[in-house]
Formats: C-alpha cells, sequence, structure tokens
C-alpha cells in the first residue's frame, strides 16, 4: 500500500481507462489539465458529491457506483444541453482496495467512453468514502437549456418513466412489500437506482426547441418546482399522464404517482417547450417523451387528478432533512 | 434546519461573497454554471479534496480553513502560471453549524476576491467534513509552466523560505520541543500552515522564464522529484542554500533542512530555469525565491553538503503511508 501515493493510484487505475481526446494538451500528471476550449460556445461545468450512507448504501456494486457517480454529473450536462468532453474526480478512500478499485474505475470509464468523455485530473485521499465529480462540456450560449425559459402556454415534459429509482430506493430500505415484485422487476427497478442513463443525446436535440429544462435527481414536484421558480411561472401536470413502467405499476396507482411525484435519483430530463414545437416533438422523440402538462399562471404545481384540481407542496428529497 | 436543502445552503453562505466576473454567463442556480473562455488561452482545471483528519485538526479555525481549502487550488494554478478566474465548491458536513459555516466562507471569500475568482457551482451534501474545489485558470498553451521542460544546466529556485508548515504540523503533534519558540514564532508558523499564500503573482511572472515549475504540497524532495522524473533530468541541490525563516532557524540546523526537504504544506513554487536567465530573475524576484541549485544528469536528488555530495531518496508526504 505504502508504494500507491495518491497521485500513482489515479494514474494506475484511471489514466488509461477513457477515451482520449485531442483537445487535452496535458492530462494527468501536472499541476493542471491543459484544455482546449472550443470557439463559439461557452464552457458549461457541475460538480456533484456521492457520499457513503446518505446517496449509495455500503454494499453497493462497485462498477455501478462508478457509473452512478459520472452519470449524475453528465445527467446536468444533458439539462443544459451541452456536449460533454471531460471530467475530474476526487476520491476519498478509507482503504487503498484493489479488487474495489478496479470494478469502480471499470463502472465508471465504461459510462465515460460510451460518452467520449476523458478523465483529465484528480485527487485521491485517505478518509471516508465519498466521491465528488466534475464534469465539462460545451453549448452554444444563446440556445443552453436554462431553468429560466419557460413561459405561460408552454408544455411540460419528461423523459421515460419516472419513480423507478425511488421504487429501488425503498424496495432496499424494506418500506415497500416487496411481494408487489418478481424478480425481473426488482433488477430493472434496482438499475434505474444504481445505474442512470445521462439523457445526453435528448438534451443535445432539444436545443432550439426546449424553452427550459432540468433533470430530475431530487423529484419532479421539486425539480420542476425549481423551473417554475426561476422563470415565474406555475404549471398544472395531469396525473393520469404521468410515464409510469410496467414494474412500478404493480404498486397502487396512487403510490406510484406519488413516487412519481416525489422520489428523486431518476436522472430523467423535466423540460419545456413552447406549443408551436408539439408536432416535432412528438416526431423526434418518440415513445422517448411523455407531454404531463403544461406552464400556468398558478401559483406553484396544480396537479389534475380524476377533472380535479390540488395543489401540490413544493417539497422533494433534502440531503439535510431526510437522510 | 430543514428548510436549508443543499441548494439555498450554496447560495445562501457564498453566492453573495466572491467577486462578480463579466465572463460568468450563469453562476450559482443551473444545473451546470455557463463560463465565457477567453481566445487564444487554454483553460487550466485542478481539483483537491481536504479531509478532516487527515488534512486539518477538527479544532482548526473555520476562517483558515476556508481560505486553505481555496489557497492549495489557486497554488495548483500558480505553479502552471496560469490566470485565475473560477472555482466550484462541493462541501460534505456533518451538520448545518451557522457560525462555522460563516467564517469558512469568509475565509474563502476573502482570498477570492483578492484574486477576482468567482464561485460559479457547487454541492452541498451531508457526510463526514470534507471540502472539494476545483478552480479554473487560463494560460498560453505555449507558455504553461509544466513539469516536463527542465534541462540539464537549468537553475533550480523555490520561493520564500521551506519548512514552516511542517514545523507547524510536528508543533501541533507535539513532536517538536515547544520551548525552541516564543509566542510570535508559533503564530508565524501556524500561520504558514493554516493559510498559505498561493503564489500566483510569483507564477504568471515565470511565464517565458521559467522552463518547469511545480507547487511544494508534500515536500520539496518529493515535488522537485516530479519536475525531475517528468523532465528525466537530475539535480543537485546545495543544502546551504535552502531558504530558511528566522523561526525555523530556532531549531537545530540539521532539522530546519531536514523540514525544508521533507515537510509538505508550504505551497511555494519550485521551478527552473535556463542560466541565461540568471539576472533578470535576481532583478524580477528580489529576496521572493533562492536558487538552490542546478538541473544535472545525476540519478535524482543529490546534495551537497560542507563539500560533499550525497544522493536523497526521492520521498514526501504519501497520504496513504503517513496519515
Amino acid at each position: 500500500m505504502s508504494d500507491l501515493s495518491e497521485f500513482s493510484l489515479i494514474q494506475h487505475y484511471f489514466e488509461q481507462l477513457t477515451a482520449k481526446r485531442d483537445d487535452v494538451l496535458l492530462g494527468i500528471g501536472d499541476d493542471c489539465a491543459l484544455l482546449q476550449c472550443p470557439e463559439d460556445e461557452v464552457l458549461a461545468v457541475s460538480i456533484d458529491t456521492l457520499v457513503e450512507n446518505v446517496h449509495f448504501f455500503s454494499d453497493v456494486d462497485p462498477e455501478s457506483l462508478g457509473h452512478k457517480s459520472l452519470a449524475v454529473g453528465l445527467s446536468d450536462l444533458a439539462a443544459m444541453g451541452a456536449k460533454p468532453k471531460w471530467f475530474t474526480l476526487a476520491l476519498t478512500l478509507p482503504e487503498v482496495h484493489e479488487v474495489w478499485l478496479k470494478k469502480f474505475s471499470q463502472g465508471l470509464a465504461k459510462l465515460a467512453n460510451e460518452f467520449k468523455v476523458q478523465l483529465v485530473g484528480g485527487d485521491t485521499t485517505k478518509g471516508p468514502l465519498s466521491i465528488s465529480i466534475q464534469v465539462h462540456g460545451f453549448v452554444d450560449p444563446e440556445k443552453a437549456l436554462r431553468r429560466d425559459g419557460a413561459q405561460v402556454g408552454d408544455l411540460i415534459y419528461v423523459t421515460n418513466t419516472l419513480g423507478d429509482a425511488g421504487a429501488a430506493l425503498k424496495l432496499a430500505q424494506s418500506e415497500l412489500v416487496n411481494e408487489s415484485f418478481d424478480n425481473e422487476d426488482k433488477r430493472y427497478l434496482t438499475r434505474r437506482l444504481e445505474c442512470p442513463t445521462p439523457r445526453l443525446n435528448l438534451g443535445q436535440k432539444l436545443i432550439g426547441i426546449a424553452s427550459a429544462a432540468i433533470d430530475i435527481s431530487d423529484g419532479l414536484v421539486a425539480d420542476l418546482g425549481h423551473i417554475l421558480e426561476k422563470s415565474s411561472v406555475g404549471s398544472r401536470i395531469d396525473l393520469a399522464r404521468l410515464p409510469l413502467s410496467a414494474s412500478l405499476l404493480k404498486l397502487e396507482r396512487a403510490e406510484a404517482e406519488h413516487l412519481a411525484l416525489y422520489s428523486g435519483d431518476d436522472y430523467e430530463l423535466c423540460f419545456t417547450a413552447p406549443a408551436n414545437h408539439y408536432t416535432e416533438i412528438e416526431d423526434m422523440f418518440q415513445g422517448q417523451c411523455t407531454r404531463i402538462g403544461v406552464i400556468t399562471n398558478d401559483d406553484g404545481i396544480v396537479v389534475i387528478e380524476n377533472d380535479k384540481l390540488k395543489s401540490l407542496k413544493n417539497k422533494g428529497y433534502d440531503h439535510f432533512s431526510n437522510s
């Protein structure tokens, strides 16, 4: 162990694993990485930390953890419509466990290579297990998908299905009746929690179409709430239109809807678009996104349930109150 | 506590504290920050983590900790000769302690404002105390101070004095005789450990002069060793020329030299420069740096002690073996 300094650790496990990009002039191994920025676009950055027993269980598959650590950052780039390029990794470990590190780095590298993002720097430290990753991408500054562009009358969409990760979390915490699901459901739901797919391709296609976007990390109500707050608008959501997976629908409808509204970790996109893009969106994203409501002048989020209106409290997952 | 989500935490304590820069198109509060990159220069990035009881003591002054958390990153930019622009902060805290957060953010902001670097994003999470900061700067790619440019015959310099932070650490751990120092010495040494000064101005002035540079975080022998390894050269260091503070010189000379060679955390710069820059460097950096040796074909680091040569083992602080 003593011959693995922080420097060689990062080099040994990670340097050769990710895509090599021409715009990396100097990668791991100096005081800084040196990176060539494209002209006419702006740098988009986001940093996220995953902490043991807060964001993941101690017995999580390290390969899945490597995937998720990068996926949450790439999901932020997706939500801006940005093209991903590089990431840095600050890894804090209680000890150097070679099998764990190998699996973790493989999960990380597989996702990185899928989207051609290169690891360009890092810091490995001894301490309680946590992972901070910063992602770097580029986007046209005039067309970036910000949170503050939603207008009254815009349609509201979400990608794929919601609530699956939340169901998996509740299953793991024995807060859901296990018997609702067969083994295939459990595998599907667990994979949705542990290996979220960053919707980078969808995000980039939404450039020029969406008026606002966010990724759903804290739950639809909380994250749509951020768009509403930043855009100074309200919304109506049709509960019957919430996209729910076949697995989730094995629960009571009310419970499934509650998970879709309030549980986090799905890393799907929620976006708004002017109604004149309706046909274009239907054609372009067939089956990949669902229209769930409309931007209004209401105060916050109003849901439509059996033709009745109900105002929702804007509350999602809070790392300091619920963890 | 429950009303302080991770988002509002960062906003509440940090958003208003740091310099506002025109090149920040979108700062804290969206999925990503959007940042305007200058043309003709490349992005330089570095990420560093400080962990409680590994990099700092639990009872450290939070204002100093805020300063140091940013200083170690800015020191990496200094070592590339880069101009600093932005930083991100991933802060993991066991609880929301308002007094601590206020002091920590003040220490951070004071240093940030001194160098006009803006906080552009972050993540605040519950967990064991640790701080990851990524710094972003820009530098001419042809002139950046890399580690691999040292040539045989180049002179070796360090800025200011070495070993002070190491002495403070040993004092705190009761491994040095307390009586060697008066209260003023102790204040000076502790400040050197807790509030290092990133040598950004010196680093930028070295552009076009230095052939290689590194900041001394792990000790002179370890960090000069990185330059030697990357440049495929060796070095001779004249022990009598090591710059030692008046406080450090209250120790036995051999002990002071040992600290200057092996102890980390000084965050001074070590750089090499062709001998024809000798007069320019003497004139430009009067009293701010000291010539300590020369790049050679030796194997690693050879020290000159009383006209005798001695080979040093290339070993500095290792976070996994010594912490």
